[in-house]
């Protein structure tokens, strides 16, 4: 997905910069980069961090940085920030979110002879330098961000840094969260609230969908207001956020163990003890155990000195092989017992169903599995979340194949969760799987676990509303 | 610490020998090492890991080494492996431990005016190689490896590779764990059994105290026999190991869960929550938790993908930068409650301190703290663990400073748990700390929760016994 | 300066491509960039070259190239190449030369408020990226170039890499060299001829000036014919070019020995030995030794081993260092001798000056210097060459400034050698660097050495004709 | 064959102990290494400069390093310096030479149980290593160097630094040189006196064949003073040496013209041009074109850029390539030309075939080679000069082995330049290389060239005369 941070500030603002944008670390695996403006220039640096950690790839670059201001961003794709020069002068720019629309929006610019995209890897336009260019053709910086909005289909938040201060743009729809915040002699703004409280700031205002902002050392200005409509991503509760982030005020971690609590009062399975898939799998299975007073316990240990975060290997087999060797697991929690896993969400499968056969071999009397949401069926067009998988790849889908034995079936009838069809559709995956038992997460349980009304929440992949 | 791994394999060890050494991570700091022998060479690579992952260092390496036998080290204090040519032969040699009685070694050994040490930083002798000097003597390895035990103060364990083989040898006393195990068609030796399933490997046997083998492709010989005396590190299980690791058939993550059972068997604090402090104090807390059934939570969160294991930073105060920046809170979980922690130890004390005031300042009502072992009053001289921190920082020590007015008090009066001397000590470090209350784990109580005779545990760090 | 190559082969070019970019590493000192077209994409890698060789910094790289069909260049100042994304399509680009109006065609670009540029660093705009905007102005490449060349002031030759074929084009007034060449199956383009014959290729034509051809794997085609004036730098053979390179067909060594003789013709001054300042001095000596049929000697020794080509320190206490290191006196050739050097050109003198007093101090008896060309008085416009100099620190115009008393001075009055005033000049400037005699080169003498005709060659920089 | 350089200074001494050193790069192609004392501990560094140049490895340790005296080395097989530690205290040490008998004095260290190496690769000792140890089997340091000295065959010449100062040891039959020098403050010791002038040092003595002398800041002792055999490698100036550097006074350039000269003397071929193969063939020319009055010119030019000066790339491939690709030919200074060559030496011939085949490529009428030393006959015992070369592969004994039809014909019956055997020989190697004519230096003329005592040279490899 990526996430990005800004920070405006009397004093020299890199230390904060480097911290601020390192705690968004979770949310990207391809590129990490920083820009100040110093006074004079723009200091920029871009790093592959597919293999390694933020940290480690910055710490000598932020001795040759300095300046009051600047923007960082972990990137899951492209190349950022970008230095620009354009009749609007010269600024550096970083965007999370996805332009569903690119290729059109790159070749209605082209139309006009008079641009070109040089922020090129594989032929494939910068998106980020797309944006811009939708920025740079208009007047000012406040229609050219509002222009690039109404333009971009899918998700476009926007940090903008001028010498003289940041412009904040949240995407038109707030599927993405942008928040501003302050501290002595400095605001900043950022993605992940879980960014502040160690650089001593607090949260100014969740900023609402399309919403604009300025930030300068006098303070943050409203440049144009939210828009009614807000579509967040309800997935950010569920898997995405660090547990000690909030949206729209609302704490990740509390969301998690609601949800486990939601499972726990539909469910009355015989357990020995409940334990969540690491990471993410942690917070669910804190409130299910608490919720129905049972032991919580660790039969898998994350390996964390290697596997800090996920990376991207180039290598499928090592990818393979990364998800076996992050779980250790611990024999004794495990050998004859009846076992109830939290997880946030089953996307494909494949490595779940790996992680499930480690477990009866171990010794395993029992698995049972709880989702803290349900069966994904629609592939996200909003954010960066399934750019590369087929919908049909998803473990739901390729239920509903098998019972349809035909690939271009719709998957509205296997919506209801009261339903014959999506009990039949639960039932194949947990075969597949090997599961005890499965059971899902009912949106309605989801939705109130995050405590949004549901028409402010965006919750596409499991009921294709828009 | 530091840990070890080594193994001889009928096809190429190169990729376990990586992961099996790569699973001690957690215990050491700064420096890692592999050794291969690839039929006609040794081929060795050592790297500074002060302030990246193991797997960053060495991933390139492996791409150039080879060999169906081969050792490696994750070492808190010198270069290692080394490779070493005398009279024996060539050979590779890793340790763990501590040689209390160097320096002394090293003038016997120069005494003789034959030999030297070239693996010296900043004017000291490489451990490692007063070992191998000390191995050289000998007219045999086996005579070699004995000899170096007998004369070493402290304790040394010893994988010892020639072209042959692997010498595994555990320290006289058994201070430290060295566990054999097999797969089809390799035979492995590691310090932690973390490191042995997802490389498919069986845990062979727990040598014992002083216990010799000798591994080939055609299994594992016993050299020389254990010893009677048995004084495994009894901090193993509270605080260094890996959760997924046995000792003497003990798993980690369930003495702690343990542990924290026995603390909550003698509580009954009111609490709204019980929760760790990331990374070792998370077992114990789990235990207490479901022994006492009160709902277990995590108020503060560690961001692994930047923190995933303690680093070495040369600067202090980047140091004490990187005690704030490791934990995130969750103010939702903090603010207006009671909170109950549990913690492996308290050694100064410092760093606890601060984040129990960070927990004020995020609203905590009471912050109760629940150490799972007995105040730390001896430095301890058989591990490296203690290696630069002097006796009276210890935040024990300094609370019978306080109450003696004298640094040469002596702790023997503060030992029983059941004394007012003992618990005018305790309330000292409460009081310094700022905490609601604190409740040390009774040593008995530890001993139960390992679950070995006392006389085979080492407690000296707690009780001065030896 | 800078430099470039481009291959098109019916078999994998890479190894060509960087052996034919890397003899131009001495043309450049702060960027080397490659990039091929593998069938599917661009693969492009950039480096800093400031402190180090091109092959060391790409050896890694090609590993990772493939393609066909590529380019290559060593930068004296941007990024490059460039790989750009317009209604053109998606293509590489290098340029060599100087865009005198660089502001200004930025600025008017700006005004249509629907470009950009965002290959920016310390916010001046890449002059490659403008090159590529003014072509991506016209409906094909062959209209663009066209009409970027019409447009810039100064002097650009491309080379434009689609996924077909490349482009290349010369200045419009042939400032700079393009040669085509061919090999069996294979054809390639290239500022020095001195990459041809290691890789096996044969010069095919030197371009005249403003010429585009386009070049595939089924040959070279004349795109746009050579306009008729011709103003190639006269500077490449005296100083820039390699020894091995020729340009309309005459090659460097020989103009430079050519030099040297003419030198001599006019001179009968009494020496010991003759000798060149290495490295460009070294042919000009020769041909003066073997004129007069004098000793040719090395009094100085450049050591070639750390000072491979001229480097760029960031630091000019660094720079100063540079200059007395890389050259190294042999005493015996200096101590009580009369010494004859040849020079390529005297700039601004001061690091000779340093050279001269060296000789003194190592006992040389007289000191007589023979620039090459004749005094330079005008800063060029034309290539990179005096980019960040003053032409009032040029020697000549500090000579004429001291006698004329006023920085206004126009130097038009001390053009003619044969001149009172010209004398003057040049015994200001054999006086302010202790010289026993200062000759230079008549232009009319170096007009012949070269033997083109006058009105082909730019001899601005020593007459201000342009 | 390798270097070093060692400085005491009443000031820091890193930048003079890092060009001191660095001006030996000519000299060995594997390691470069640098220690220096800073008044508590030593400080080393070691860097393979198999692909790189020494200041590129080096320019960011010299940052981290500090003290008055240091020793700097650049060697051609093992890392160096070495740091030791003994009962004689804690020393840093480097060599250059040769030691042949090193497996046998090692073997005799081990027997004595009591030693080990510690510095291997590839399972061979380091021969650095070993001295130490034949240093420290001694009560002092002067009677470890001298004892080293005595039992060493080969060559070994030594600086050992200790917290007080250096002591330097040239080898006991005065193969390699070392000099002592003084500035203002300060004093040195070098091998190459190119070294010198550059930081500003003036040659004090060449030190006489196993001589020990001990340098402070107080100036510099003699230990021990010097044998009466001294056996110079004669090499040193006919192709090792640096142009500006001298060797019992006698200087390398000098020697290098005298050389051509005296082959000059004796031939009357009609040449169009006189050249030298880059870059040590160079001197040799000069002196030849000088003494017969016949135009020196370069048909070949070195491109330095890239290849400043020899690299071991690790494939042969390569190896040739670099051949191919580090020389450049002038088309115009061979085309049709009767070339007359001069060149150090032929050791194998074979690139130099490839050199002569090239130059009938580009159309040379005829290739006269001369050079500058009689035929090799014999490999070095000495230095490291042939070490992994077979005597069997030089040119001479390959042209004797086909004329005898045997390779274990001895070949003193071709010694003398005025026997018919000797002309055969030479014959051989003529047509073999496809040479015009070929005639080389005699012994006597090399050795009067040099101007040295034919009894304190080592010509070994032309006589077999040890």
């Amino acid at each position: 997905m990526g996430g990005f941070f800004g920070i405006v500030s009397k004093s020299d603002c890199v230390r904060d910069l480097f911290f601020g944008t390192d705690y968004h670390s979770h949310l990207g695996t391809k590129r990490g980069g920083l820009a100040t403006h110093d006074g004079d220039d723009f200091i920029r640096f871009i790093h592959n961090i597919e293999n390694s950690q933020f940290r480690s790839k910055f710490e000598d670059d932020i001795a040759k940085m300095r300046g009051r201001l600047g923007i960082g961003v972990i990137s899951d794709y492209e190349d950022q920030p970008l230095i620009i020069g354009s009749h609007l002068g010269v600024y550096a720019i970083v965007t999370v979110g996805v332009v569903a629309n690119l290729d059109e929006l790159a070749r209605e610019t082209f139309g006009k002879r008079a641009t070109h995209f040089s922020e090129m890897s594989g032929g494939e336009v910068n998106p980020t330098e797309l944006v811009a260019t939708l920025i740079n053709q208009q007047a000012t910086f406040e229609d050219g961000i509002q222009h690039a909005q109404d333009v971009i289909e899918g998700s476009c938040s926007i940090l903008l840094l001028t010498r003289n201060g940041i412009y904040a743009a949240r995407d038109k729809f707030g599927r993405t969260p942008v928040v501003t915040a302050t501290k002595d002699g400095a605001c900043a703004v950022t993605l992940e609230t879980c960014a502040l409280p160690n650089i001593d700031c607090r949260v100014e205002r969740y900023l609402g969908p399309g919403e604009i902002v300025w930030m300068t050392e006098d303070g943050i200005e409203q440049i144009r207001p939210p828009g009614d409509c807000l579509q967040i991503c309800a997935f950010l509760w569920v898997y995405y956020g660090y547990p000690s982030s909030n949206y729209e005020g609302i704490n990740v971690e509390v969301v998690r163990n609601r949800c486990g609590a939601a499972l726990a009062r539909r469910d009355s399975t015989d357990v020995d003890l409940v334990a969540g898939i690491p990471d993410s799998g942690t917070g669910h299975a804190i409130g299910y155990a608490n919720e129905r007073h049972l032991p919580y316990a660790r039969p898998f240990v994350k390996y964390t000195p290697t596997w800090p975060r996920s990376f991207m290997p180039q290598d499928q087999t090592i990818r393979d092989l990364v998800a076996v060797m992050k779980l250790i697991p611990v024999h004794e929690l495990v050998e004859g017992k009846r076992l109830m896993f939290c997880e946030d969400s089953i996307v494909r499968g494949t490595q779940l169903k790996q992680t499930i056969q480690r477990l009866y071999a171990c010794g395993a009397k029992e698995v049972h599995m709880r989702p803290a949401c349900p069966p994904l069926v629609y592939g996200c067009k909003f954010l960066n979340f399934s750019r590369s998988r087929s919908e049909l790849d998803l473990a739901a889908r390729r239920s509903i194949c098998e019972i349809e034995g035909d690939e271009t079936a719709t998957p509205e009838a296997y919506a209801d969760p009261d339903s014959d069809t999506f009990h039949r559709m639960v039932e194949g995956i947990r075969k597949r799987l090997n599961l005890t038992t499965l059971q899902y997460q009912r949106l309605d349980d989801l939705v109130a676990a995050i405590g949004l009304p549901n028409e402010k929440l965006c919750t596409y992949c499991w009921d294709g509303v828009t």
